[in-house]
């Protein structure tokens, strides 16, 4: 099995993604790709304080830490 | 589904990009490609407390944080 | 031997993964490709001070400083 | 239509094209690539306050954040 | 003769290895590839002055500077 | 025309170019090739306010910024 | 003439090679590759204000700003 198959498991899950710029990204996982850009459904981070909302974010894969 | 099939589905629609340097760049998403190269038309950001505004903007993929 | 030899030799064992960011994590090592993508189990991580655990974490290979 | 082709239309126009570094360069735009290599003519940008002028400039790609 | 070959001829011999983030790590060159991926054996670094021991440490390429 | 063709015409001429750490080097342009790796005879640059002068200079692509 | 042909030039002579994490590091040029990793033999350098000696050093291209 290799990663990008566990991410595949991951899909229409909820997903916390953290970014390289420390933002902390959570959401429902709606596609994924080879360069790990996402698509989150739903998503929420808080950006200085504030909770913030989008019904659906692309995330380019290149900022990406880790998903869990 | 593919993210940028999502994307695609943001054509023609208002987006919110966020930059790498922190720019928060809004505008209609014109076009797009594999790199996340980006057009935005009657684009608007905030550059040291003052609004610009452009009726064009390219803005190069590797910049892009996250696409709403 | 090449080097991603040794990782597969390491699957499904504890391993401790520095990161560029300066994070640690430990878990095993369910998964990797050749970005040094990785999948850890039982992933835990300390944050602020806090530690952090999560069931399955997906690690982007370009964070990787080193793995042991 | 693609990013790039909204960069052809822009050629023999004056545009703004502000760089990672902090720069804001100004010319013609002459020439393009897909890397987005720029060349631009009797281009100026501010250094420490001062106005340069130069007759052509070649811009690296990856030091573009964006173009209007 | 080309870099990969010296690298060759370093295989099984001790070295030093220069990471960009200031770490030194030292230890037996077992293994290599064209990225510079490493793996040392009986591995030893210096962590916040406190001197670390792994047995088998897998290098991601891109960390580093040189190897002596 | 593309700016790589630019850059052809420039060979032979003296050239400034920026680097991204600051350097600003002048010298004759010899060689280019597509990574923008350049070569500069009679090269010149300011280190820590001392000019400094090589007769050859092989300049790493991913380093620079504009050529002009 | 391409920059590689240069390089080649100076095989077997004393070269300086500047890198990005500001070190210097001088050698004979004893093999090089299109990535620019670099071998050095007799290789000295400050580190700390220390002067260090290395028999052969492989140095990874990526991190070379400039060789004269």
């Amino acid at each position: 099995m290799k990663p990008l198959d566990v991410l595949g498991e991951l899909l229409e899950n909820q997903v916390m993604v953290r970014l390289k710029n420390g933002l902390v990204v959570k959401g429902k996982l709606k596609a994924f790709d080879i360069h790990i850009n996402l698509v989150l459904e739903d998503a929420s981070f808080e950006d200085n304080d504030v909770e913030k909302k989008v019904k659906n974010m692309f995330l380019r894969g290149d900022m990406v830490i880790f998903i869990s």
